[in-house]
């Protein structure tokens, strides 16, 4: 099953891309710019070595891909479903990896939302039967990037769909050195979306950048 | 330097009794019953072979002990810390260890607070001066009381007073195979208690009982 990036050329969607791709996962990133997508596409190969990464607009690439990531920054995350809305078919699963965050004086803080996370907030934008999925939430997109570097940790895989999680849980399983849990329902996205908040915070004070979780005892 | 656990009869109270005894610092638990704090102490006592254990009223524990943790259940925290009010100094440093949870058929729904957490909840009721640190929330009670079980995890320690945080640290740093990481300000309580949230829908989904965090790549 070939995996999509909506506006993928990004840090977390180009570092989703190599670990999939490195893999064997068929994945299409996809861009408002055919010619950037493209050329994502093309450094993703090269570092890989591979052809297991294409690129296309986003439109093609939702044409192709029956689970997308949205990998663009929290900020512009409604305004990217708007924009695909009419390309979004009751069958696609939508896997939000966004955490609303911003830095204030070099400080991260914790974007409070009314809806109650970030996932949360995607899904009341998507056309119905459109399945919202969080995960990845809690790895830092730049050791997504560095493929050399084993991720050992756990993924949290949440949303109200079980058949969905299911699936996003299966494509992860392609992935070496990392465990996908079930977290439950899309609500678990308020503890997920604090979580990576937190690691930000302790790599600003332990002055790291890799830092993610692993649950004990499971 | 001593540590009280106010109303520290439950499990939550004498598993950090046990944990901390068993790495030879002096303990009290207090309890609104002198009675019920000495038979707790006696039986962590026993179980441990040592004497680092001693019970006694709340008052009394108050006086003797400079860091004091909150271990009662999130619903009767507020209540506790106002009874004590009289006995709580400037110079106490107090530990909530408490997770806004509740179980609606069997489901583990966490409590959307005002105050944003437990933790900052608490912090509005002690007298001023006081220094309100959140830690041990994500880590089981029944997994401390298991003093044979080596923990392998990371406790979290929040706070808006950093020599407080510092103290916290250092006197977990009793307690092997367990790393206390500093999480900074109190409001990132909002993001541990939630985290346990997690943990518990996690023991429940896999059928375990023990999951708790360790932070990868710090």
């Amino acid at each position: 099953v070939n995996l999509g990036f909506l506006s993928g050329t990004g840090i977390e969607g180009r570092g989703l891309a190599l670990r999939f791709g490195s893999a064997g996962v068929p994945v299409v990133i996809g861009s408002r710019s055919e010619e950037r997508a493209r050329t994502a596409a093309a450094s993703c190969n090269e570092l890989l070595g591979t052809e297991a990464v294409s690129g296309c607009s986003n439109t093609e690439m939702l044409g192709r891909c029956p689970i997308v990531f949205l990998t663009v920054p929290f900020a512009n995350g409604v305004d990217a479903v708007e924009a695909c809305r009419p390309d979004l078919r009751p069958d696609h699963i939508l896997v939000d990896v966004t955490v609303p965050m911003r830095f204030a004086g070099g400080r991260p803080e914790f974007v409070e939302l009314e809806a109650g996370s970030s996932a949360e907030e995607i899904a009341r934008h998507v056309p119905e039967g459109v399945a919202v999925v969080g995960a990845f939430k809690t790895i830092p997109a730049h050791v997504l990037a560095e493929v050399g570097t084993e991720l050992r940790c756990d993924v949290f895989v949440c949303g109200d769909r079980e058949s969905a999680r299911e699936e996003v849980i299966r494509a992860v399983g392609a992935i070496p050195h990392l465990r996908a849990l079930d977290a439950g329902p899309l609500v678990m996205a308020r503890a997920l979306e604090r979580m990576t908040w937190l690691a930000v915070s302790l790599n600003r004070r332990y002055k790291r950048k890799g830092a993610r979780f692993a649950v004990q005892g499971l």
